[in-house]
């Protein structure tokens, strides 16, 4: 990825004071692109970039000419790293621009965001091989790992129309489940309701349908990344799967975080993208000098949870669990490119790419509860005595996720949090 | 499905002399929707219907005031019949309006088709109990008809960007294969390349997220149905499918027939949903009885092929296979839409459901050539002495679809054409 170093200088401050405190997600380093509205409004949503507690109206400022973010992300690399510094230039501290920006600012808090774009298509992939492994273990104990995980970047389409942005509730899907001792199955609200820790990575520019992306240029069509929660009812997944692929387990809801954060902001956080021993080498489609070297993305994520009880005595989300991407993914965001197109599929701007549950390789790595707990049967204890095997009504499940190395300013994702109703 | 009985007249003659010929596929008892534009125009694509060889510009009638698709379909049942009625009143012979609507027509040879419809979801079901086997057969002698079949109504998600419309070419896919006796996969065209003979069903009105749509109201969500061509690649499919099912084996292309043939054209050609004996008797939320009583509908469906030496000799398409919708689903088009929507799931207008494979009991009913030539073992032998096992580049595949009875005027879907193209 080249882009312009000034942007991420970590001497870099804004005159906007909160994107100058440590631990800030959006300081002038981050940049990261959401739809917003003044909330209780009716308007139309409208392009923002995140600066510290602040949103900027972006076309107001006159460096774009849309409301549609599916258009800004459409354009080459170089006019979006040319808008990120003209964005950078203007929020710097002492900008000509800061007196009339100034007035394009809203408070975070004052405003509505939605799901960052439109999403045409949306695929989720399967990159965690210790997810991958803990999960086949209770699906097919004794055949794990299938044979194609390390050679194929395991994907499947999911469902665009009920993603929702973080913040959003959704009733406790009901389904067909069987019982293994059940004769017949039964309709019902799932008893296994879960999350997945996922990160989701946004198409810019597209491809021609027949025109596959090879590994030098998949990063480039790549726009940027938000936090995913791919909830899953377990129940009805292990009835409805064979042979087509999970369908009503997953599609009634997604949540996404509303920020996207640049591959332009993540740049200074690459890290290399190693194989065990033992593991192949990717096919050469797969494959890159870029890519061994730098082909892989530090984030760290964590995931958290706060019950009605919780909520409702005041106390704050506990922590679950939590990875790094370098330790969860087996395959980095170009070979999801490469790989999703190798046979001409067409990719739009704004389509989503989830990451799969980032599962690490300890236990408390784990990106779900069907991991944590070992699909059910030993409980997670919480710190006021409640305990869950699976999610319960009125649970909040909050996802984080932030990029930090010495010599660089921490940038973060936000988060994305949302809420199971009881069944409708 | 309560509809005007007036439309389906058999009496009902047009003033557009073509409708009126026996065996055309668009007599006034049709009028199917379709978006077109003047052939080597660059002009936006408008809304249509089909009468005779004729297509008539809707909006320029004055009965619709929009140009998209998507906002037609999403109107309320009765809204539709009413616009229905006033296409069918205005086309009838010695119709007040034949002298205005008659400078309103464009012969449809002389335009350009699309996709009927922006898609934002494409769902692809399983609902020929005689695909699944045969095809359960070859990928997993042992199981063929997992236990879940009869039970659910087998769905996964597809890819909405490559969707093409009748005419359309495409390169043969590339992906990775491995050949049983391969110690590792590699990377090459399909060798394995074929189609799916699919009707394409297409939503209307939608739900909103967390709200099921029952049984009983589950066919007025359905705005009509298209034939849908899902080429597939059997031999990427046979190592990516497990355990999230087909990827990049399926979403390479679809090709749709341009127009959607209504569920109000469809009326007259109901049949009841019968279960054979020793099958399970649907849960209760895939059960109603007005779906006993008429919930499948009676569609004739063929498969033709042109190979390139045929094109290149002047020889007409061959029949490969055929069937009946009632000989091959299992599931009506009602019952999919209740499933869908069980867990909450929300449908948009626009959205599309394949019915997956319509294949029937026969051999010659099979609507794939992995089912007709068993897993390329048998090669079909066309008239002029070529062989094939699975398509070879040049290949033109043809689906056509009517629906015929007695008392009724027989109405047809058109067809669905495309071609292989060499891989890039």
């Amino acid at each position: 990825m080249t882009t312009s170093n000034a942007t991420h200088d970590p001497q870099l401050r804004s005159w906007v004071a909160s994107a100058n405190q440590a631990g800030c997600d959006f300081p002038i380093q981050n940049l990261p692109f959401g739809r917003f509205r003044p909330a209780g409004s009716a308007e139309a949503f409208r392009i923002g970039v995140a600066i510290g507690d602040q949103v900027l109206d972006l076309k107001a400022t006159g460096l774009i000419h849309t409301d549609d973010m599916n258009v800004l992300m459409a354009k080459a690399p170089a006019e979006r790293q040319a808008l990120r510094a003209a964005i950078s230039a203007g929020l710097t501290e002492g900008s000509a621009e800061a007196g009339e920006w100034a007035k394009l600012l809203l408070a975070q808090s004052a405003v509505e965001m939605t799901v960052p774009c439109r999403i045409g298509d949306y695929t989720d992939f399967y990159t965690s091989v210790h997810h991958a492994t803990t999960i086949g273990k209770q699906f097919r104990p004794d055949n794990p790992l299938l044979p194609n995980y390390k050679w194929v970047p395991i994907g499947y389409h999911g469902r665009s129309s009920s993603i929702g942005v973080s913040g959003s509730s959704f009733k406790r899907p009901r389904g067909q489940t069987k019982a293994p001792d059940a004769e017949v199955p039964s309709l019902g609200p799932s008893k296994r309701l879960d999350y997945e820790l996922e990160l989701g990575w946004f198409i810019g520019q597209g491809n021609a349908q027949g025109d596959a992306i090879d590994m030098d240029r998949a990063e480039s069509h790549l726009f940027g990344v938000a936090l995913f929660n791919d909830w899953s009812a377990r129940d009805i997944q292990g009835w409805e799967y064979q042979p087509l692929g999970p369908f009503l387990s997953k599609n009634f809801a997604s949540t996404l975080s509303p920020w996207m954060v640049t591959m332009e902001a993540l740049a200074p956080f690459r890290a290399p993208f190693e194989r065990a021993s033992g593991d192949p080498q990717p096919l050469p489609y797969l494959d890159s000098s870029a890519n061994r070297a730098q082909g892989a993305l530090s984030i760290t994520l964590e995931v958290l949870l706060q019950t009605a009880k919780m909520r409702e005595a005041g106390e704050a989300p506990v922590r679950l669990s939590g990875t790094n991407t370098t330790r969860a993914a087996y395959w980095t965001p170009a070979q999801l490119v490469a790989h999703h197109t190798v046979n001409g599929c067409n990719l739009q701007p704004g389509d989503l790419l989830g990451s799969g549950t980032l599962s690490g390789p300890n236990a408390d790595e784990a990106g779900s509860l069907m991991e944590l707990t070992g699909n059910g049967k030993q409980p997670v204890v919480l710190p006021n005595g409640e305990r869950r095997s699976f999610l319960e009504d009125g649970d909040t499940l909050i996802l984080r996720g932030w990029c930090e190395r010495e010599g660089a300013v921490r940038i973060g994702l936000g988060e994305v949090s949302g809420t199971v109703e009881a069944a409708g």
